[in-house]
């Protein structure tokens, strides 16, 4: 009675601001992962991996009211209140708190997951995406700092990017400044004031200042110098050191970006990719050292591609153990995007560069006893599974972007050659067909490099 | 006032039947699942991915009782029923039905991603998993059963086994004989029972077919006669195909067995890695032509550890389109405790091989010079980021699992060579120290491969 069977189709989609990945930008994704791994592992980062879903107070801890009102939440079927992980940070303060006794500080991990957020789509935001986090966690030293900004370097060199500049500075600059004068109780509202330093324009953030902490005009002045620096980085280094000389901690922010800057210099980073930005005030609430933004050169109005910096205190919400540590995190979705735009994408929807159409289906063997050594050569190749008509099947290669046909028929095997078809030109050669494949395994490695 | 501050700790803890994984486990997964992903490329399957939260009505779809209750499912903030996927097969049917036009067949995709199920952890099963699956969508040819076969073959040779073996079936084959027998309507009720084989015994299980199908003895002894076979793979191709002459169905199933094992031994497979195997009653009720399951030679208890099948209509809930196809799945979870059980995971808690102690804070810029020579030879290397004493930074590199570290003090320097420290043996050489590091990294390589 199958056939009798009738239902209602249901209609296919995704849910509002989620979406699915196609090969090619699978594919795509899969690689800037990849690049972004091996560097990584090149410093010695090891990957770790949290569970999606967490215990709601674990997730909410000192949480926003802006935070809690976008994450997925929910009471499973044992009556636990879970949501799904909105960050990669809170996660590892809840990892670090639970196993660092047993593996030990200094911890290096990357992390590489998804996390859903219900914002807004409008913004043209998604509700679910990637992140890639890398920190250092449990030491204080310097080191770290100088280390955090060569993998960041190193990132966008193995990305394939060549004009692209970190942006640098120290959240202790501007705490020294304030102390000296007065102002160390005000800082969240002068920082919120000079958020709007590119949009409202500096007059108008010294009024705010002024009206938001009853403090001088002069004052306010002083600390919009400071964020108004310009010059090269050593020049601004030598303002910034006489504008905070005053205050211990000013002295200390400031003595930190001049040998993270030298150690970079030291190291052979380009001086064009590293810029002293005394005004980026990215997440000073919860950073206390070095700040590190990133912007590409040929887009520079995407914003930060990879921001993060050094805190004294990750998991506090979790363990009484103070770690300190610095972390950055590189922004995928937006990277991938800029790429596409950029052009910089080399990915197919296959990811074989070879092609063998079943020009003849008696020699289906033949054809996978073929492949076999190619792929032991490390060619990837598809054996096209139905024995359509050759243009067909050419026609299938072209679109999914394999580079290089093989077409092997009863004249072909009878003469020992293959004819390698190349299907950007569409010119084809025959190429002999030894015991070892060697010529045709040559061949193609030719056409595809 | 930040020391007054205190604050309740929130206890660190994971959700029951959720986990994390830690270095040494996230790594071995990684490496793992880049193996299965060459292997994929290498037949020219390319990646894809889908939402973990999809509309409830599409993760339902004709589900089972279980699978519903099992859904971690709720309402999101737009008042939408949404549910977190529970594997990737309605994922793929939902994504097939929406982008096939677009896409293209035939469709080879693989899938590696996390899938949640609300499951009795008494059982030692997790409620997130993850799972690796790979099809190819729309042909009905048997050249995508033997690919299949031989991508599967392929994936465990790539993880390191040898002694393995695919077990191989066709549901044309019972299909074909019911129909002989008059029991075609009865296939639920005996493959019920048949499943039972292993636990029950032949004898109770013809009582049962007996039972509930009101046949003759006669008729259930040869369903369990096909079942039971025994031999050579020819041996039990030849008396399958005698006991399902009389039905085309079943003909046609055995001939498929047939070209199967011929083009897997035309291709090199092994005879003793390929069982044919008609007891295996894997998903009978959704699979309706070729079956594989893989045991390991040294854990066949863990059951089977990649399995899948052919199935003539993916998509039929979402699309009037009909999307025949075949696929497999390769149980990571199962695999890496069965690895890590017989020694085969060589993941450290690192994956840096070099490690370079901070013997001496001044000369931090030399080390990370060297460093960054050594990663220009692929050679992945961590500089301690605090001065420790030697003997402490040593007893973490051992630790980490590093391979090899490489001291450097003044004497050193002024020397213009290296202590090359093998870890595991505590031998240390001096090695020349050039300008290019070629010693050195000659070295190391001879040290680590």
């Amino acid at each position: 009675m199958a056939e009798s069977r009738k239902h209602e189709l249901i209609q296919p989609r995704t849910l509002k601001g989620f979406r699915d990945f196609q090969p090619r930008e699978a594919g795509a994704r899969e690689e800037l992962i990849d690049r972004a791994r091996a560097v990584f592992h090149s410093y010695g980062f090891a990957p770790i991996d949290t569970p999606a879903l967490e215990y709601l107070e674990i997730l909410q801890g000192k949480g926003s009211e802006e935070t809690d009102k976008q994450m997925y939440q929910f009471e499973d079927a044992g009556g636990r209140r879970v949501g799904m992980r909105f960050d990669l940070t809170v996660p590892l303060a809840r990892f670090a708190a639970q196993h660092i006794g047993q593996l030990g500080t200094p911890l290096k991990r990357y992390h590489v997951a998804t996390v859903w957020r219900g914002e807004n789509t409008q913004r043209g935001r998604f509700r679910e995406f990637m992140q890639c986090d890398f920190d250092t966690i449990g030491t204080d030293n310097l080191s770290s700092d100088i280390e955090t900004a060569l993998v960041i370097h190193d990132l966008f060199l193995a990305l394939g990017f060549e004009d692209f500049r970190i942006h640098l500075n120290n959240r202790k600059v501007l705490t020294g400044l304030l102390e000296t004068l007065g102002l160390a109780e005000h800082a969240t509202a002068i920082l919120r004031a000079l958020d709007k330093l590119a949009k409202i324009g500096a007059e108008k953030v010294q009024a705010e200042i002024v009206a938001a902490t009853g403090t001088e005009p002069q004052a306010a002045e002083q600390v919009l110098a400071l964020c108004q620096l310009t010059g090269t980085n050593a020049e601004i280094l030598d303002a910034v050191t006489e504008l905070v000389a005053d205050s211990e901690t000013g002295r200390r922010g400031a003595e930190e970006l001049r040998r993270l800057l030298a150690a970079l210099d030291a190291v052979g980073v380009p001086e064009a990719r590293v810029k002293l930005d005394v005004a980026i005030a990215r997440g000073l609430d919860y950073y206390t050292g070095t700040i590190f933004e990133t912007f590409l050169g040929a887009l520079p109005d995407i914003g930060s591609v990879c921001s993060g910096g050094r805190y004294d205190n990750l998991a506090e919400l979790y363990t009484k153990q103070q770690l300190p540590g610095i972390g950055a995190s590189l922004g995928l979705d937006r990277l991938l995007a800029a790429m596409e735009e950029l052009d910089m994408l080399t990915s197919t929807e296959t990811p074989a560069v070879a092609f063998i159409p079943l020009f003849d289906e008696a020699r289906l063997h033949d054809y996978l006893r073929l492949a076999a050594q190619l792929r032991e050569a490390a060619i990837c190749v598809e054996v096209y599974p139905l024995p359509k008509k050759l243009g067909q099947q050419l026609k299938y290669a072209d679109r999914r972007g394999h580079r290089v046909a093989l077409i092997l028929g009863d004249n072909e095997f009878a003469a020992s050659e293959c004819q390698v078809k190349d299907l950007a030109t569409g010119e084809a050669t025959a190429v002999p067909l030894e015991e070892n494949a060697a010529s045709l395994i040559a061949a193609i490695r030719g056409l595809v490099e």
